[in-house]
């Protein structure tokens, strides 16, 4: 048994919540508003984000973030990514040198292009930090069917505590020294998942799709080569199969604004409808700045970014990309 | 324009034709039985298998092999796999040297390992043999949606012609010289489909349909590496790209089978309800035979196999592929 810190009590964040606690340790969650504590006291149970997963009566629920902090072996970061930043550095006067906290947050911050550990590692740089990724909807994890996920850290002793604290029958975690690639992959999945939905919207088939997302994964792997991340992890959970959930679900945000803006709205509409952070959309422009620098061709994240900020029609997206000069594979010819 | 023999008229043969026809080509189609010739004399379609797709009125349809195979620039052979083996030997003695015979089937046999392009070779030696893989529902190239492909042969003459032939605004084809590699995830991604099929038979989610999916392809990955074939197609359309939409497929025969089997039903209680080739069963034996063979570890291979041929409850195999001694996907710690 261990000591764990959860803050942030979104989806994502109450899973993680009901899987440790399954798991034996002593979770006490963190929420940023009083009244979602109240929630949890209440009804031990997320009913706006994840209703019908119950939490442990001995479970405690609070609003002090010192006292989150305080005595834990290990704390799991799980708010929005636009939050990340803003909450480490209320957290750092809290934290111990050498205190382990997960990242349970996926993106990419566009101006930096800092990853979440780096921000993490910016704003308390006493931390031990490590990451948490792979394909796993809350809702999923929350009723306890098989999920496979990636834990990340620059020390194996580090990446080994986070296993052994989250692996279950039913959770199955592998473990990374590929912090960067974990996060890359991570990040620009969303922006595919934009480019499958765009070609959903449009009517397109399961062979779109599965073009979408294969050659989406291969632009990625590419740039992840120039940038010294592993081709392993781009290909793996953390990787695509995380673009795979993403683009067979249709929960995702990513993929439900791409979805509207392939029915034609705008994508101003399509956020509008969504209503949410579009996490996709920073990302892509993230995604063609490194393209850029590191001076790789990626037609599709390119060809995602024309749709979204030139307001270039998406058929004419898809006749591009499907009519370029016809291209290898793998040429190593006799 | 080029003259093409379009060998087997079933759904992908039809789509193939369909496709051929409109890139402005002159297509004559084969049948093995007299009544479908004169289905598609009468009709112009394959009312059985792929039904509402309307070849030309100019289009040749025969039984006579000969006559399909004489004065053709191309050929393409595009009958199921098992029939592969005997329709090449009945065509030898019609095909010229250097012919160039294109493969559109997909899989393994089951005594020599041999991929179709190899039976080709063997019982054709004059034949210039290429290959055509990917993710390609028929029904969906049959109406024009969007699809991305291969077109692998051993030298780039016959790959660029395969390409030229086939590519269209709907229909992108990229070459590759890696045979064995464009086969070998074309096959053994049925095995996967029927794993993915057994998680979704036993209801579990869109997590672990991506993680079998995703840990499969590393699997596939990690033997294709010992056999000296490239990762990247593995990773490409012909691999992980066929398989996702195999596995995200309701037609699908493998993944209908799995479900079947997941919901309790033996291997030949489902192979009874799918009433067709499930190709799955005899590369799980072949992928099995491989990975003796070159030492490789493929759990989800091993464990297929057992719930096929050993009677083994799906439930218990699921149970030992989570719990398996915790692994590293990357390990290159500080």
């Amino acid at each position: 048994m261990v000591r764990v810190g959860m803050i942030g009590s979104g989806s994502w964040g109450t899973a993680l919540a009901w899987l440790l606690a399954n798991n034996g340790h002593e979770v006490e969650v963190w929420s940023h508003k009083e009244e979602m504590t109240r929630m949890f006291r209440e009804h031990h149970e997320n009913t706006d984000k994840l209703p019908g997963v119950i939490l442990p009566e001995n479970m405690i629920f609070t609003s002090d973030l010192q006292e989150t902090c305080r005595d834990k072996d290990i704390l799991v970061l799980a708010v929005p990514s636009p939050a990340v930043r803003s909450t480490a550095k209320k957290m750092k006067e809290y934290i111990r040198f050498g205190q382990l906290i997960v990242s349970a947050s996926k993106g990419i911050e566009e101006d930096t292009l800092d990853y979440m550990t780096d921000i993490i590692e910016e704003e308390i740089p006493q931390a031990n930090v490590a990451v948490l990724s792979g394909p796993s909807h809350a809702e999923e994890v929350g009723r306890g069917l098989p999920t496979a996920i990636v834990a990340g850290a620059r020390d194996k002793k580090a990446a080994d505590m986070v296993q052994m604290v989250f692996m279950s029958p039913v959770f199955r975690v592998y473990t990374s020294s590929d912090l960067p690639g974990i996060q890359m992959g991570a990040a620009l999945k969303n922006v595919i998942a934009l480019a499958a939905g765009i070609a959903d919207g449009m009517g397109y088939g399961d062979n779109t799709k599965a073009a979408l997302i294969t050659r989406g994964s291969a632009e990625i792997a590419r740039l992840g080569s120039s940038m010294g991340v592993h081709m392993e992890t781009l290909y793996g959970l953390s990787g695509i199969g995380d673009l795979i959930v993403t683009c067979a679900s249709a929960h995702s945000r990513n993929r439900r604004a791409g979805y509207l803006m392939g029915q034609g709205k705008s994508m101003e509409e399509a956020m509008q409808e969504v209503r949410q952070v579009v996490e996709g959309v920073y990302s892509a422009k993230a995604g063609l700045k490194l393209a850029r620098e590191y001076q790789v061709e990626m037609p599709i994240i390119e060809a995602v970014n024309r749709v979204l900020f030139e307001d270039y029609p998406a058929q004419e997206a898809v006749k591009n990309l499907m009519l370029r000069d016809g291209k290898d594979e793998i040429a190593e010819w006799d």
